[in-house]
């Protein structure tokens, strides 16, 4: 299915302990609703304390969801022992982010040695229909684990 | 002092009441250090919850301050009866966010009629010391207020 | 077939009229492969001229083709009377831009009134098998032509 | 003078050889006007082959020379035996590059064992006068030379 193959029989359990050490997930209330080799999906409910003056989510929380599964999808690829950190990221911020929840969906474009490159999907859910509201590209870094 | 002129006199009063309607600056305790023509300097305490596994804080949280001074420091330039949008950013993240609180100077480099790009300086300050951990460059746009 | 109406019925005629006026078009060998509403692909032979210390095609240039597809991409979509112009670009360059050739696909994500946000694919085609070699987000703007 | 120890002695000679194997400075009369440890300037002369359809300078030239400026400043502070890479690059345009030179100067923001994070400004020289048209961030990585 995917055109990825990981190269750590556990990266699953991997991923899945890693996330599940993220305050800043707990706090935000974001989801890790699908991960598989190269490519995640996070959602969160929208949440009034983290909008701008407008009333939208912040650009800032945006990117903190996008980051997060562009990270994770990362990190499906990368060796056992290994941490996943960004490194540096680009979004695009299309539309307002407003609805009753955010889906970012991360890629893997290219998966390096040390370096992975990915493209990331955001899109609010408003009213029950979908709409894509920001486009992230990302680069991560493979660093050992201490 | 500025090398920029405001185009609304009123623009110190116009960026606070704008700052003042942010529910994600009050829940991450961002504070409005300094604002002048073309510049914006925000600060934040840490705070556990914002981390990502490592215990640094999250990425996005990093974007958040950072996207924000950029935004203001944007807004300082324009017109009255004007709202600001940011557009889109790029951020680097040099070093691990850690520490007992995180600052971001925001300073405009080109102020257009409909854009405006900004640098925006992120450290923090651990142990009394303050260090750099981010850069970012970002572009933001005006537009009319409803 | 495309998701995008294109504002101008004569968006294609624009289009190829623009790109005939562009000097560095001519001097890089770059041809206009195929132009679509929301989408162009730019093609040039490979040049040794154009390399860097290694020699592979140099990032700015890989960069020039890329910028080039994903301006054309967002220019078939704006008003007649308009002119594009690129605001910023990131690019991720992922493995050595080397071969016979080099194709840029541009596609727009987000068309806007004001602004356009493009993703770009650039590939090279060595041995007659093409990879992909850099991944572009992009920013155009409409401005009226003089 | 400069905040940046470099690591090997012979950086300067390094960086000469290798900019002096470059096609495309030769091509595009790119001069390397200054090198220290963490700074680069290079400078091009006005090239209306090098233009788009407006008469200015192609956005991926300003990148070219952009790019090449960051990538020399952080090979000054690389060790022996290596070779610099760009990984990816962002750069706003922000106004129009047209004039009789084309200036870029490349500053080392943060040097990290494989990761160097650069800024670049770009400015124009019209009619004796030097005035900002473009603005890059820039991340390049160490690889050892084969």
């Amino acid at each position: 299915m995917s055109r990825y193959e990981p190269r750590d029989p556990d990266w699953q359990a991997r991923c899945l302990a890693s996330f599940e050490r993220q305050p800043i997930a707990r706090a935000f209330g974001i989801a890790l609703a699908r991960v598989e080799p190269g490519f995640c999906e996070m959602r969160m409910p929208f949440h009034p304390e983290l909008t701008q003056q407008h009333g939208y989510f912040h650009a800032g929380v945006v990117a903190t969801l996008a980051d997060n599964a562009g990270g994770y999808a990362a990190y499906t690829l990368m060796p056992a022992g290994s941490e996943v950190l960004a490194v540096e990221f680009k979004i695009n911020l299309m539309a307002p982010a407003k609805g009753e929840a955010m889906i970012a969906r991360g890629r893997v474009q290219k998966s390096g040695r040390t370096l992975t490159v990915c493209t990331i999907e955001v899109s609010v859910v408003e009213n029950g229909v979908e709409r894509e509201v920001a486009l992230m590209q990302q680069t991560c870094m493979a660093v050992s684990a201490a």
